[in-house]
């Protein structure tokens, strides 16, 4: 369980870790940053903010253009940015689209084969990946981790939020994936990870399904661009969450953003919104 | 003299323009990046602030890791971001160094065959640029104009308003050549875009040269990571550029900063005190 450490970038005030470390429940190695504030030490260590990125992204993309370092410096928040799937397992097709198997996880564990072997994202990113960097660094403090994500990882940092109340104390999203069951990015996800079992699998990891079950009230932060390609395309249907919360009488705050698209030109501009709404409840 | 807009992409309140215009002195067509921030129109035009890139590097890469919209939509400031060469002369052995030819044009004007036939970035920047920009583009005011850049660019920011009095209402740098005619870089890239006129051609492209002979006082930001490979090799010698100031009682500020690299990791980290330094001059 522990970890290499490729590169210590300084960043902020604090530092930016490239890691690298062998998943047991994905069966390769696995690539992720850690920022670290300046602030965090052993006997003052920093609450986390876990930021799951997009389709065709690694842990890089965030870290390098989501500006999200700048926020959690100034609220001493470190900051958790891992791959989006597992890399080399050398299954058959797994490089041929951008929309799914690599760079494409969906944070689910695949049931079907051949991608049960070691598509196990959701797994890995809510127990094997915590318990590893809480072991390893005492820097950080296991026992306030928040989640956000952007457009497949939006998709992520909600329905693992939902699918574990208490694990994460906030969860905000940039443009998720609100609906995968009603939309095609997570029509052919879902169909190749699970199968057509709709009932029980799709709905076990669809936002606007699991929203309604969960005990107690959300107060949960999604900004979405009207300019997006990909919302006015039907991939995001956030008005489907904003439905299901409105009858289920659950806080979920959708603020359309005029005119931005899907790119980490729009992450970065309300990068510090979503941190300073985790370190309302990370505080 | 008119732009192409390939895109115009919503960030920071603002917008960031992805432009193409066909260039008079480098003979090709030169790609940029232009911020407008959203308080800019015709009727209240805003500041202007060029970041010029260094080695390798398009205007793409500080638009996108640099940061520098988020305080340049603070502080009511344009940033424009110019590629770093010509493109596509098909010069033999334009692109087989990262460190000279494509990508690595110095802002200088090449004197010396091949490279005098479009590698003339000095005049494309100093020039040609501003000028196609200020006439097309009714949201910027010419007349208040700032710069700065990172190392190649540091360097191309330092000699620029070091060369023309006057023109840039405040200079800054990120980790600058600062005596390109002692460095490994600057020798090969002036012996082959100047030749071995140390003497004038070399020493009217060098800050630490061109520093004394300024008319009045400067007052010139700089920051240098102690961690900056490049720094450690002598790539930069801000030393020389301080040794310079000091004989000449001219204001340079120097902050060696703790253990940051060369990467936009540093860049980002202290953009924001860039865009202040220039603001302080540009209201």
């Amino acid at each position: 369980m522990s970890f290499e450490t490729t590169a210590t970038i300084a960043n902020f005030g604090g530092k930016l870790l490239k890691l690298a470390h062998q998943s047991k429940v994905t069966t390769t190695q696995m690539k992720l940053n850690l920022f670290l504030p300046g602030t965090a030490s052993s006997s003052k260590p920093a609450p986390v903010l876990f930021y799951l990125a997009g389709l065709t992204c690694t842990g890089d993309n965030g870290a390098e253009k989501g500006f999200f370092q700048a926020a959690a410096a100034k609220h001493n928040i470190a900051v958790v940015y891992p791959d989006t799937s597992p890399r080399g397992l050398n299954i058959q097709g797994e490089d041929e689209s951008y929309d799914f198997g690599s760079g494409a996880g969906f944070y689910v564990d695949a049931t079907k084969d051949p991608y049960s072997k070691g598509y196990k994202m959701y797994s890995y990113i809510t127990d094997e990946l915590p318990s590893a960097l809480f072991s390893s660094f005492k820097e950080l403090d296991g026992s306030r981790v928040s989640i956000t994500g952007h457009s497949m990882g939006g998709h992520g940092a909600l329905t693992l939020f939902l699918k574990n109340p208490g694990k994460y104390k906030s969860v905000s999203a940039f443009a998720p994936i609100s609906n995968p069951s009603n939309c095609p990015w997570g029509q052919k996800a879902f169909g190749g990870y699970f199968g057509e079992d709709k009932k029980d699998q799709w709905a076990a990891h669809d936002a606007t399904e699991l929203l309604p079950k969960f005990p107690g009230d959300t107060d949960i932060l999604i900004d979405v661009g009207t300019g997006d390609n990909f919302y006015k395309q039907g991939q995001l249907l956030p008005e489907n969450l904003e439905e299901a919360a409105k009858k289920a009488g659950k806080g979920v705050k959708v603020r359309y953003q005029d005119g931005y698209d899907h790119s980490y030109f729009f992450i970065s501009t309300f990068a510090a919104d979503h941190v300073e709404h985790a370190a309302k409840y990370l505080k």
